[in-house]
């Protein structure tokens, strides 16, 4: 199996290569009658789209899904539903001439080795960012679920380079800080980190190079008590689509990696109650204890790699003819995927949060 | 579910708490005839025992696994392989004090909210770092299977607070070179830091806190081809086992983290050949190409946060009564977690990647 | 979850309602580079189509699947494969008049309770028998796969009312056996039945009324030692796929009820050798002991209710207006599904074996 | 994988050879906080146990299950259930004689091929009916729960050989008749069958021979809404777990098999209404349409072959020295396995039953 994600009540099988016939999803599990709103599906899938500042890909993508099943009177059906986007735009020369050259970075090689060299490799067939449209299509229908449930999600680009957008406040976060900030051109907590974040990604199109960046993503609303441990809590989820999301190479939940660092005096939250509620005063395990929420907002970041189409002459391998060459790849390509992957991510935790939820 | 991790072809489902009569684990799907030595699979458990060093707790546990099932004249029968580890050493007077008061960092509040306060928290319950002794035992196994094809795991002490150790030589890493590491009592590269790390944590200690660190781990022997796009390759199904190990914070693949400041011409790893076999220059994929092997050494880091059990008094809610509290942690606890989880994240690893090759 | 199989490495999952925009199937797991002749894929498809001679629905369905992925240059990418099949012939109007008064039989009450009224009840939506023309792409698919790798199925009607054909030759069966009888119109082992199992269908349309069936089916070809206890053998995996059949209310493997009034030592199948082989001499086991095969040719029989929809008045309720009301069904139905559910049948048996190769 | 069961939020691995250490289960995913009567457990275990009477084995069977994890103070955890049961009464010399040789219609072959001969054959090893004792626990453990969700199972012989039990009302089934015939030592609903039944077994047993029969089970009590299609129907996941019981070999819903032969207008349960509920006049379906619960009782019937093991003279392989030998079959074995299997067939469908309503 590969693109299917399985957690019994929720499947979401996602199929489709770059230049194929189509690309698409099918969510099995979804209930009935929950309302979703297809235009405002269409401007969530419009956020990974390239965008016009030069930043992403000017390939024309015409990301428009045509539902097939499962919805019915703008309302689930609970029955399977599926959605395709047609390929329209392949311009397959493009990519005509680097066949069984690998480009490094990608998985041209691997993807062969792995089905006998029988993918498709045009515009890296399966392997292509292009794949995640679906799981978008997919994160923004199970976002309208939760957001009638009151939960909300967001994300933004945490840094590009070294340039670095401010955090979320993670203890006090609302649906309202993070609304504000996605439905952002740039997303970004502290827009006047905009020009410098897009000099960064200038810097290195200029080299014909690429770079790479985090993302980060919060979710409120969600009450305590949701997930399991050991391998079926928040994080294992979580981590187990987001590294669906190529590029992606490493995620972490709260401070994360910089609890390596810290006293136990100062990693742990503690707890304090009006009575009612219990929250905790800080939130550096990113609203997860054992696997289960606490009722504080779900934090996390992830790591994206530099995109590995880049436009200078890399030393490579013909898989094929066993030789040493080397690549130039043409065409257009993104200098940073960031950007585009930021509604990708939070696609990623609304799957990840509804799963537990139905 | 919970405990249970299920690839298809492989099951591992562990059971127990803290304080219970025992835990344990069944792993379900091990080919038959493998030759299982126990001696060696008492010796990867050792490595999980508290140190005799003070650093980990003087708790005398008994780890010792009684085979019940899927384990005949030394060899694997190929029907579900069931251990049970008796629990002994039960004090449990030692958490009496503790109940319905959460410890801060800990599960007990999530725990309670999921479990509608019938789970046992007894010294953890099942969130107890006990409860790894039964992971690391189907880890040990499942290494032995990998060693018979030639594959080789390993695991050491990244970091403890800002103190480092070296990281391996992703490029060039043997079989060798992972086995001398993980058979010290201190699993470091250089061990000239043994001491200064040490003091980290005796630091830590001193001022009745705790500290965290990092934790490197790497395969070597892995061919080409194995995983899965987009939502099974090894990054998926390692960090879905490796978040079910209590305190794991984060995970990254080969350089992961610092991808998010590199340019993809730093980044890339380059392909190169002498005409028989390919292999990278660098690998800052960590052995990991769209979410398949490309055949170099597996890499990735997981981020232990500070054990949450310290001794200063902290502030937190009894979740019963509604009511903030002070709370002082008793009984023996390790001020530091990271070296006994070295052979229980080397035993994520393990299981993870058998998981695809049987 | 509903319409998705999930055995692992393969995964199945099914879309679409009657009267929607389209039906399909996302194939997750198929090997790559395997030859598909799609025109052979067309042919087992319209197998299921209805027949010309009275006994199946008139309705012109134009089964027609558009793969969207996973299949280049006639073979699998190894990627998921999708097809999709357009609804081109929606005549909902015949169905307007029963809306919320449920079919007998059907699934229109169960399925308004399950969805809570959201699903798509036009044609029978998700629950209506076209949507086995997917599952039956899936199983042509698959069958092909697995005639390349010598294993061969194929089914017939065995009885319709009390009307019975022979049985297959389960001891000595061949992949020719199986072929000649699949490639009939009417798919009968002895087609001198042909003209009385029609006339009991007439019999039953002549009263407005319908008549149910069973279907065997038999697998040759499979080696032994595919398939596991306790519950992901054969059995288990087959009877899971055919109770997704609508109408399937029974499945028998081997002598299947038989045994119940067998002594042991007629129902054991003795086991025989030529020193290089080894067989068994009566097959009443249908090629299978303790969920796994035994080398003889895997046989099962299916039992297949009339079609509810019939043209008789039936008392029923409406389940908004919650009140008894009499039902008059209109429109074309088939008097018996059997033939056409004979490829379905043949269909499941590929993938659940299929899905022990990969 | 083979002996787990995995539904998502309910998996139930289940380990252990006939003559190995221990056999056991685990349960994980039950919902914390339920009051599980440990006593009752026993007795549901007792059910299982052979007879005194002489129809069933002599072995002395003690099945006393020690929890291990996931049961403190009388209450379910909501952390993995374990049960291990010591296997005590190891006679392996009774089977020392079979080893290499095929007992006909047994596991021995397939299990051979499957496991290349690692696996456990002493007294069948992990096929052996002792294995379903853990099912059974699982089973008894889930029947409490859903009592206390007002739901409960029942099953009783329906026929051994030709002489055939009264089959339950299944329009009018109440608890408290499920509850009368399964507390009977010899479960019939018409007991004045017993002497009758006794002695097809006895005539059996006098010819060193043995004998099958069917079980029916029902469940009364679940609402309507329950279960999904396709794969994923009451019907499905029954059909999963009934096929794990060693000599099962056919299910029919309702009518079942009986369809085949059947008028739409007779077959077709027809609806009524008092103005609050809905039910139906006859229950031919078995309570379920499409998958899913009608809210009439659940209906199922299981076909069980004669146990394979008969002390006659049988032809049969040495699969190792491939070579026809004759074998008879010393020790101590059932006439009939079928008075013991009707726990374990009700344990079965406790476990399905639940797996939709947690």
């Amino acid at each position: 199996m590969s693109s299917s994600l399985n957690f019994g009540n929720l499947s979401v099988s996602i199929f489709g290569e770059s230049h194929g016939n189509g690309i698409g999803v099918v969510i099995d599990g979804l209930p009935g009658g929950y309302e979703i709103d297809f235009e405002k599906v269409l401007d969530f899938i419009a956020r990974r789209a390239p965008k016009k500042d030069g930043i992403s890909t000017r390939r024309n993508e015409k990301d428009f899904p045509e539902i097939m099943s499962g919805y019915l009177n703008g309302k689930t059906t609970g029955t399977p539903l599926c959605a395709v986007i047609k390929n329209t735009d392949q311009h397959s020369k493009d990519y005509g001439n680097i066949q069984t050259v690998a480009r490094p970075g990608h998985a041209d090689y691997t993807g062969a080795v792995r089905y006998n060299g029988a993918n498709d490799i045009r515009g890296g067939g399966h392997f292509s960012g292009r794949i995640t449209a679906p799981l978008v299509f997919a994160g923004a229908v199970c976002g309208q679920i939760l957001e009638q449930q009151g939960i909300h999600s967001g994300a933004h680009i945490l840094n590009i380079g070294n340039v670095f957008d401010e955090r979320y406040d993670s203890v006090n976060l609302t649906a309202e800080a993070l609304e504000e900030v996605k439905v952002k051109e740039f997303p970004l907590i502290n827009s006047s980190k905009e020009e410098k974040i897009k000099e960064e990604v200038k810097k290195a199109s200029e080299k014909l190079d690429s770079i790479g960046g985090c993302i980060e993503c919060a979710v409120t609303g969600l009450k305590a008590g949701v997930g399991s441990p050991m391998f079926d809590g928040i994080e294992n989820r979580i981590s187990q689509i987001v590294f669906g999301i190529p590029a992606v190479k490493g995620i972490e939940f709260g401070a994360g990696f910089a609890f390596s660092d810290m006293y136990g005096s100062e990693a742990n939250d503690e707890f304090i109650t009006d009575g009612e509620n219990i929250r905790t005063v800080t939130n550096n395990n990113g609203g997860i204890l054992g696997g289960i929420s606490n009722g504080m907002p779900i934090v996390f970041t992830v790591a994206v790699k530099p995109t590995p189409s880049i436009a200078r002459p890399q030393k490579t391998v013909d898989y094929v003819k066993m030789e040493n060459t080397v690549l130039e790849i043409k065409g257009r390509h993104d200098a940073c995927i960031v950007p585009r992957a930021v509604p990708v991510v939070e696609a990623a935790a609304n799957i990840a949060i509804l799963s537990f939820l139905i």
